[in-house]
């Protein structure tokens, strides 16, 4: 007694055909033509596109100033059945006993879609060395650190940088950095403040691409002198862009990412007037629309990896925000984003013609789930992955609002913009957990997703053969 | 009453996992995990590969010097099931009756893998741009065209060659050439047989990086300006390739292919003494290393789409060679190559770690299938796909030589050269044609494939949405 | 008794400083701070700018469409001390004798400002490659041919292009290259015209960039395949600057030119009403304004190497460019120019900052001399050179218009635009000349200069020692 | 009565001519072509080159480790007539202060070429800041940073660095670097001595070019963020080279130098037996070939500024080096060069067709003194300009040994090496200090020059315009 899904059209990060799908528990079990019927729970896909469910790579689930997992089930409306969240290092803690901390707080009994964990490093010291060989063990495979955030625990010297990677390597953990410059950063800001700068634009002007193109630059040279793989997280300008592609020419395992709102917003959503800009502060800063259609190019070329969210949706939304009123400083960090990732990219991507179908899936499922070390458990439709299943309507035509939002925030970042196609059913381990914008399952039964090391990052270059 | 491959690793494009896939006829019905052996045959796969049967985009199968498709089971017997050859035009015969004659002359009944053509224009004549419009009816999606060969019929000028792309584009037909500047070449070749030249690597410095290099490039710029899709086939030169990636990063629809012996060979094949340097004589001539290291790159960068063999036998193999003794330019051109892609791919890509497996399958199977446009009934382990499966033993060790070859000549381009892992079972649509060097089929009984329009070539750039 | 030009700030293309400057004769003898007056006729040229005549290394003064020298004297109230015309080909006649004979027809007797001239090559046979060997004897150094202009004797194909350079390297000759694909320019030409196009817009729309690019592209494989010095004249778009970048930094003795008209004008003067438009007709075609851009930074970065004027005042002005009013074919090509090169690239580079005044003396004065092997005589200021001079105001503020035109025809190219700056006085050979924008000397008095071979094109790649 | 220099070839930078220079006093005051001889002293310099004096624009003329001015009479053996020093930081003395103590203590009546400085920040403090105002006044205006020597004063953040840039380009002084991060080499010092690494040639294994790189990129964005010009001193790699090159392109007023040693020797002389590679511990460390001939391209091609010799001669030589016996990083740093610098780049580069005459002049004498900020008073011969000539003669041919050099050390860095032509006569403004390799002059007359701003950095870009 299974779930057949029936005819549709099934896409994968390199083909599309039209095929039945059986599932069996939590797993598909089959992909052939005419499956019979027998007992199954048919439901038919016929004109509809069947994608693996979606994983976002790169979603911040709390604690400190945004929402935990609580409001995790937004993701599998919007058709995404797995969430890969940074743990964060409480002070004076490790970060091996911080994620476990974390997952038990913020996590267990709370996350809806399945979910895993990369580690940041919040401190700046040398303990962390000692914790890496153990990382593996305890589920963290990628590791990130903070080049930005001067005067906060966040930033890192490039010493540590250096050292990390250096250890890392050795047990197949990938090094992941945000990448700005926190000292330029810090000058810019004191600079603008000084000159009396208080609208949430400065948050842009403080931190311009330049400080993301350097730091960018300097993570690669670190990795290159290393010999150690590198992924760069929510990559936004032409200039980072550019010196990600220019190591991938000198054979260099760098890898990144971008995220939906530096494809499809831009910088003039932080110069809204009546502090509405505030509600786009989030690190790296929206940037000019030349920045987007590079990046359009890239994720299309398969120059960048993958397209997450970065959703990090600030507990008591614009109200929140507006504790940096006289201050873009202290404006806090992050926008919403996880619920509509998969609705905007395809609206915004595929329907106007800058990726293809394929591109999708390999962006928004398969790839995240390499990199995050859960393929293909997660990311692929195939005998034996868990059946975590999307099938979409393309021929639907809506709008997105904040009334149809369930990420708990009083506003939505993609408010007013066109949604064509629909997350029609979301299967996550093969129970239906959403149905057209609307979440019909039970919450809070999302399951921990344990990765593997030795992650895309690594595969491509140091593990072509086994 | 099925095949039932049980328990092999599944190699696709872009992922590798443990299924059984079921064959019913001529067709794969399903991939499932633990699939009942009911009353099926079974083939145990544990600890071997299966991967699509070999897909070989670009070989010449008669009539002029080259062997027709009678001895094309050497295709099988090195897991290639799907040859797909350069239909030739006859003298003054169009270019679609002339596809019809060729292939009842040296296809009909000969051929034993499957196999399609892409058709080439070998007259210098507007007239072919009256069949355009009814060339895809006739099964041509690829036409290629000649840059060199000056004073033949095959070269066309720029002209005819953009007038081509201009009307090719409005049916999805991909325009492909052989890039070689013939009035350069032409020259070359007089100088050095004015100066005596007269042994066979003097084929290599009559046709240098060069002018390889100009006619790519020429060949993209007329491309760009009549907005139309590109193939060049056979790329040998970093310079080349240089002008294929920066049309890529351009954003243009620019395409191309290496061979095999451009990987693995070199330009000192062609130095051999005692004539032996004949048996390397092809168009484009062999390179220096540094070329090669390039091409490696480029095809795992995923910058170059597909490696095929170009195979062209030449009947008399060795001994129809020394026609040129005494002049290079009249050694007849091509080398054998198609019985032994795979393993010289497989041996020098993926276990030397310059390409992964899934690189192989892309390259060697489903890329190939794409730009032929018969893909996914070829190149692909889906339901409903021909049941073309290649099971592959990767622990086999072994070396090519003459008395296992099957391609009739006299000699083996690859003599020598270490094989990793064998084509352990070949079979074409579901039928077993090769089992471990051996061919065990029945020839003479590949069928057409009738390709589709809107290549890969096109797809990516033009047909993003339907 | 010589001239005496006291206190004006001397400008080369390396350095400026204050000094006075004796002339005797038509020599230069003197270059030293407080020359004592004695009995010289002396101008004081405080506050004003010494620069070299100026050396325009691209006119054409007849015969066919174009006015002779009977017009040169313009160019020397603007500051040009010599022309650098281009020699036709006469139908049936050598390169050697047709040169004499433009000389005798056009120059001699006529010409205004000092002269030396370039050939063409008109015909596409081999004949010239026999008199190559006797060119520097007689007076050419630089060898063009055109890429362009199909149907006509001009064009000719790559292989007598590239004999050519095996043959004009041996003796220090430079392959000059008018770069605009033929083939394609005449597709294009006709497929407007069918569909009615007639205005001189379409001049552009039949020439557009990718045809430069691509040309200028395929003549420097040719020159690097012959191992030969190029140089490209008009150059007018970012992709054939670029390959000319790429080549110099492959370390090829490839060189260009831009014309004052692709940097200060731009293709919107092309679509100017009731057929205004023509008079803008030239080939290149003008380009956007973006191409310009790119030009200033080429020239300012000395990637290209010099700016001419290609003045080619055409017989009747405006009122013969109407032979093309419904067919843009028929526009006969050219402006004119030659008298306001140095004004305009003055007021816009100069005083807007894009090139600084060494720039502008590099340029326009010591660079072209260079490549027209005319160098120390022309286009310095040394004891020895010619005492060619250009005594420039930089504080007058004008206008240029037809009013003050001494070029010939009925409308001036650049009318209306702004002048900062005039040609103060302007020496040939110690003769005043002009002054303050009136010509003020003798016609017909400039003197045939006879240049020498090995220009800056072959001597610093070829010639680095003697 | 003056000092007449007849029938010379005179060399610039952008031409070359025979004629007479006068000298009277200190002053060159005319050039012209066949000078009266009347009472002057007359040197005949037919048929050998006249140079302007060199510049050497980088030299450590102590105090620390290395000789003070005392014996700086070797670079005008060598044909070097300005030496320009890093004036030090002394320890809690500000910038300005130190300046002064330093050339009291170490030129003032030692120096026999004439001299200027550069500064150096010594210290990581934010109180250099309000120096800068007065440093134009003080006599500086190009100020050293840096970027290496973690733990020791010198290495200074990257805040402090760009607080600089933003302060001193409002008064026209440019920023140096000391391009390599000091992190990453403080670490691979620690990890090789770790590991039991003593001898010389873990210098290099510690300072890989990687940590060049980084830092010439991180300082080049940190420039082009505080819109500020930058000059990189010391490029030895070809990946640094590509960082000036990309911000050249990009429009950046980014400039740089290489060394003499950088250029001639490579990084097998660091692993030299009986060690004998401490001889040529400098930083950044002597590099592969390859890097080399990259540089060789760049000079040539004007896109790298300059060459300097980066003289430091240790006190003590060899035997002080010896410090280091046992751990590579106490080798005392700095290689002698000022003496040899001409004859080295003559040698190595005009007589091997690397440069050109031209090109020599450009990069040793003219350039040095622009970027310097004391030209054309020093670097050209114009009229006005101090009398400071290098007479060449190119047929000279001898060796390089111990037994010539003045520069105080045990050893010759070029020992061994031919030379090519000799500094025949150098004058100082106007008095003979040196002939064929002796000195003749009087040692200790060396004169300060005090520099102007907005040297050759600055007026490029920032003051094409008065």
């Amino acid at each position: 007694m299974g779930l057949l899904i029936k005819n549709g059209t099934i896409v994968s990060d390199s083909a599309e055909w039209i095929s039945d799908i059986l599932v069996e528990g939590e797993k598909i079990v089959s992909i052939a033509k005419d499956i019979p019927v027998e007992g199954h729970e048919v439901v038919d896909a016929t004109g509809k596109y069947v994608f693996p469910g979606g994983v976002d790579e790169h979603v911040h689930m709390g604690p400190f100033d945004s929402y935990s997992f609580e409001t995790s089930h937004a993701a599998l409306v919007g058709g995404t059945t797995t969430l890969v969240d940074f743990s964060p290092q409480y002070k004076g803690m490790g970060v091996i006993e911080s994620l476990h901390k974390h997952n038990e707080e913020n996590a267990v009994g709370k996350a809806s879609p399945d979910y895993s964990f990369h580690a940041m490093i919040m401190e700046n010291s040398d303990k962390v060395l000692d914790e890496i060989p153990h990382m593996v063990d305890a589920g963290i495979v990628n590791l990130k650190l903070f080049m930005a955030y001067k005067y906060t625990p966040f930033m890192v010297e490039d010493d540590l940088i250096f050292k990390c990677m250096q250890e890392a390597k050795k047990y197949g953990i990938t090094i992941m950095v945000h990448a700005e410059n926190g000292d330029l950063v810090d000058i810019l800001q004191k600079e603008l403040r000084a000159q009396g700068a208080e609208a949430p634009i400065n948050h842009s002007y403080s931190r311009p691409p330049l400080v993301e193109d350097e730091a960018t630059s300097r993570a690669i040279y670190m990795a290159e002198l290393a010999d150690c793989p590198l992924f760069v997280v929510h990559v936004t300008t032409k200039g980072a862009f550019r010196r990600i592609k220019e190591a991938h020419e000198r054979g260099l395992p760098v890898y990144g990412e971008t995220c939906t709102h530096y494809l499809v917003l831009d910088e003039s959503y932080l110069a809204k007037p009546n502090f509405e800009g505030a509600k786009y502060v989030c690190a790296p800063a929206l940037r000019t629309k030349d920045h987007g259609e590079v990046l359009w190019k890239a994720v299309h070329n398969g120059e960048l990896q993958a397209i997450s969210s970065d959703h990090a949706a600030v507990v008591g939304g614009f109200e929140a925000k507006k504790r940096g009123i006289h201050d873009f400083t202290k404006i806090p960090n992050g926008a919403p984003g996880m619920q509509d990732r998969l609705h905007m990219i395809w609206t915004q991507g595929v329907e106007k013609g800058r990726i293809t179908r394929q591109d999708f899936v390999r962006l928004c499922m398969t790839n995240p789930a390499k990199v995050c070390g859960i393929f293909p458990q997660k990311g692929a439709l195939l005998p034996g992955s868990d059946a975590d299943i999307l099938i979409f309507d393309p021929t639907y035509r809506g709008t997105i609002t904040l009334a149809d939002q369930y990420e708990g925030t009083d506003y939505a970042a993609y408010e007013g913009f066109e949604k064509k196609g629909i997350a029609d059913k979301v299967y996550l381990r093969g129970k239906l957990m959403a149905e057209r914008g609307k979440f019909v399952g039970e919450r809070g039964q999302g399951r921990y997703i344990k990765p593997k090391p030795y992650t895309k990052s690594y595969d491509e270059y140091h593990k072509k053969k086994d």
